[in-house]
């Protein structure tokens, strides 16, 4: 096997993370753990890929909101229609949360399921992240590709929770890290069950299905879906820190990680409260009073992106670890 | 390899099920499916167990309520709670659907996730069928869990889509089905989340999270949950057929199977309305009006259960193909 982490720089949280693994999946360990319970949660957004200046998923509704006003001018009468198009997030917010989700839940409502899959490929395979340029499979963290290959090859199972749209991240979520679309957990809308040309389809709607998949949803929706509280769990703001704390509370020995966005120079430095909660504890903070181990992308990642080119083809073929984990999904 | 299906006699539903598994899973077939695409669908209640005199579910809950009237005798002065005590499922239902479910939601509300799932776990290694005095995980059927070896050993991947609650299935599906618990979707209930003793907890609270899985849901929940349009599906009531439909009018090949509840001397018979729903025409109808296979459980089934003492050790250890799907969880 080669080394592990090879893109993280030797310090604690590297230490902390390899001896972690060690303890609970080598045979005989005194805190082995079952591979059954060997499940590991990691958050998308800024734990997983880029998500300054924005979510990716802001960008591909604004990029469709776009195309409807082109298609009916009128819409951009409105204002929250009228802000967003400016690109100024913060007065189209100053029209309610209300006004701001009905226009954002309005770009792909009525498409069905299948639809919206295949534009939200194309459209990742085409946009380009607005300063560094390149596609936004080039901006996941290379450091955090080799942390997930690491887990799956210890016996862990990676799912991904997200308070991104389910849909959306699915989209994206095998070519860039081997997880296949049933280990997604996000935020979802309401799918209505409909006929059309005799073929039974799934509708878009323009409502979410309950809450939003951030804070205290994010364990109930683990639950929900996988059924097996997590050892292992990664995030990087606030929203994530209930997550955090489900595994930290587990009877059975757990990690958790906290990406701290820390190096202006290489991505972006800003502290890890909410987007939805700016007043809550930034989870760094809450890290340290728990003692969850903190990587510093400035110190602690030796690279931050993985290799342009590296994402041309699906992931699966370029490492025995990123091909069990594709061969779990095949 | 050994003879795939050796419980089922040669006929047309054993032919069928072979020839659509040689048809999309070799390499060069002309109906080649890719295996991310290779995903396979099974109601539970009927299909894969014993679902008479009633649900296995409802006579857990039943138990519940006892001990909850043992604990509280002024509890049985409810009607509905006296009906049900007298096994009198009719009368009970009587007294209309929401007082009903409102009992039965009642029986594990407070409990945490891990609560409930210890005592699902402990109620199935000990209760008995009423009529054929055996543990419920000897009335599984033995036809369909060499299906199920089938189709996983030829790249599929196994769900089960029930309309029993998620939780309960759950805590049978690895030992049974070899099938873990985030590849169960079910009827679920309201799950909130608590710290008790400064730990995290998600509490079974007494209301369903949005309608059973029956009908229309069940295709919905497919795409919340799996994301994947199944290719093959199986079920036995009313209540799987627009599941079936939904993969029925996939664009890739697909097969649908329905198992059909005609041996009163070996099991049951009764034909394929949904219990929530008399007036619903029987699946084995809708069944020959679009072509979809049918599974005589008389004819077409050399034998109906699993051996005893087959699941006296947890499934996985038995074959090569059990083993490779526990391989897959593990």
């Amino acid at each position: 096997m080669t080394e592990p982490l090879p893109s993280w720089n030797d310090g604690q949280a590297k230490s902390t993370i390899l001896d972690f693994v060690e303890r609970v999946a080598r045979d005989g360990s005194p805190e082995y753990v079952e591979p059954t319970d060997r499940v590991a949660v990691f958050d998308n957004d800024g734990t997983l890929w880029c998500e300054r200046p924005t979510y990716v998923q802001a960008l591909f509704l604004l990029d469709r909101l776009r195309e409807q006003v082109a298609e009916q001018p009128e819409l951009a009468a409105q204002p929250v229609v009228e802000a967003l198009l400016r690109g100024d997030l913060r007065a189209a917010t100053a029209h309610g949360l209300e006004a701001l989700s009905q226009v954002l839940l309005g770009t792909h409502a009525g498409l069905t399921a299948e639809e919206f899959d295949q534009a939200a490929r194309r459209w990742l395979s085409e946009a380009r992240h607005p300063q560094f340029g390149v596609r936004f499979g080039e901006l996941t963290y290379l450091p955090m590709l080799e942390l997930l290959d690491l887990l799956r090859e210890r016996g862990f199972r990676v799912f991904i929770v997200s308070g991104g749209g389910v849909e959306f991240v699915r989209a994206a979520s095998v070519e860039l890290y081997g997880v296949p679309p049933d280990d997604v957990v996000g935020s979802a809308v309401v799918l209505s069950f409909e006929r059309r040309d005799g073929k039974v389809v799934l509708v878009r709607q323009p409502a979410l299905l309950g809450s939003p998949n951030e804070g205290p949803p994010k364990p109930v929706n683990i639950q929900a879906h996988i059924g097996v509280r997590p050892i292992f769990a990664a995030g990087n703001s606030a929203g994530d820190a209930e997550m955090l704390e489900y595994a930290h509370t587990s009877d059975l020995p757990s990690l958790c990680l906290v990406v701290n966005h820390d190096d202006a120079e290489r991505e972006y430095a800003y502290d890890g409260t909410a987007a939805t909660n700016p007043n809550a504890e930034p989870i760094v903070i809450t890290a340290q009073r728990l003692g969850w181990t903190v990587a510093s992308m400035r110190t602690d990642w030796r690279q931050i992106f993985t290799p342009a080119g590296a994402l041309s083809s699906p992931r699966g073929g370029k490492d025995p670890a990123a091909a069990s984990a594709q061969a779990r999904y095949s």
